[in-house]
């Protein structure tokens, strides 16, 4: 057998690539969101005659012609325990650009932005994205390992979210702090031990664009996140026993943040 | 084969009925809340030498003798794709007594309740249990029918909330708003629709008992149960598009209700 030209090679190696940075989102109201947002990519439209039909208007719109498959073998990789609904698109990641000029914003009023440290679970991602989406925050930030990746899963939780919500992926969630810090970010760390609340910083800091840095539930900040963090804070307790779920402490304190915006 | 006597055919039938109010609750957290809580009636323990040794205080201080189970063949029915960690315990439901009384509390301050109408993902309610805990509320009331049941699953997402933080399930939700209204609670839907904001209504509100009407997302509020509210109200958005997950509503309304209380 020939051996294959460097250029053949090539091409297949760039196709292996593109292929392992596409993923599958599913679901009618996850798939009828990514057609019609005109920032997704998408490749491949999978659906059952009878989600063809719910979805028309947003094919349609796309002009793409969708694989007509049987309900009983849907052709498509899901995650596990998911319901496909008869429809899943293959879509690139959405591509957010500048991400520091994102987070910025064109300085009319202050930024606030959601930082990740390692919040793995996509259904508080999802949550975290459609919060951080009505409060008016500009991005969410997540260190690209150990956090919940763009899937499926993520984006049924995140109901239309992830399609409007930056969800950025960076190298290094340290570096991507002291980016944001040059930038005017006024880093709030939200933790139990916080000697202020959160909505006191809001009145503190209302002008000051803020970066809401939230650990995983259980480990917390890691050492250098809290290290890098200007302020702790906490949110009012009633009680002295139990704790917050983390898309329900940033849910509060995007809000109280935002109330006083 | 002789005919069993009545009474040996009652007792059967009334250990059935009682094995069939008995669940599982999995995991080493979920395990040494109950444990330690004196008001869970405990059945049944079942751990690995693993997590026996983990549970060590709690088991002794119940002064339970545990079922030691092989790890590779853990023998409890589990919530499908649930993780046991090694210990497993037959429980009952909690037992919260005369649930009006619980409502009202003891009159030295006003009591906040929230009412679920038909939200099933125990991801959620076991969040809204951990907030309404944490916001001082006094119970979550919800159907016994189309809501998350108390199980495994529930206690593994409330994360302790739920051996502290009573969840009363009642026949029906719209009686159960009757009795509250005649109690003096003032019953405030959480709706888009809502004419007010949720601080205006802390606000306007501030003595009064407040119940909080949640509904599931998707369908929300049922049409009795939206007629049964006083008052709707909304949580304000900066945005006009997207939606809250249920459990970030409802830790963003007990919170700014908890805020002015």
């Amino acid at each position: 057998m020939a051996k294959k030209p460097t250029w053949v090679i090539e091409k297949e190696r760039g196709r292996r690539a593109a292929a392992a940075e596409t993923l599958w989102l599913f679901g009618l109201h996850a798939v009828r969101d990514a057609l019609s947002n005109p920032a997704r990519e998408v490749l491949r439209l999978v659906v059952t005659k009878n989600a063809q039909d719910k979805l028309a208007e947003a094919i349609a719109a796309r002009g793409l012609t969708p694989d007509i498959a049987d309900p009983r073998k849907f052709p498509v990789p899901l995650d596990p325990g998911s319901v496909h609904q008869g429809a899943a698109v293959e879509v690139k990641p959405l591509d957010w650009g500048d991400w520091r000029a994102l987070a910025r914003g064109d300085g009319a009023v202050r930024s606030v932005v959601v930082l990740l440290d390692r919040v793995s679970d996509p259904h508080n991602v999802g949550a975290i994205l459609r919060s951080a989406e009505v409060f008016g925050a500009r991005a969410v930030i997540a260190p690209a390992r150990h956090s919940a990746p763009e899937t499926g899963a993520l984006a049924k939780t995140a109901s239309g979210a992830l399609e409007r919500m930056p969800y950025i992926r960076v190298g290094n969630l340290g570096d991507a702090m002291e980016a944001l810090k040059a930038d005017g970010f006024w880093m709030v760390g939200l933790a139990e031990e916080g000697t202020q609340t959160i909505d006191q910083i809001a009145d503190t800091h209302a002008e000051a664009h803020i970066a809401l840095v939230m650990g995983a539930e259980g480990p917390g900040l890691r050492e250098r996140t809290r290290g890098l963090c200007d302020q702790l804070a906490k949110i009012p307790f009633a009680r002295d026993f139990g704790s917050l779920n983390v898309s329900n402490a940033a849910a509060v304190a995007l809000y109280a943040l935002g109330e006083r915006a």
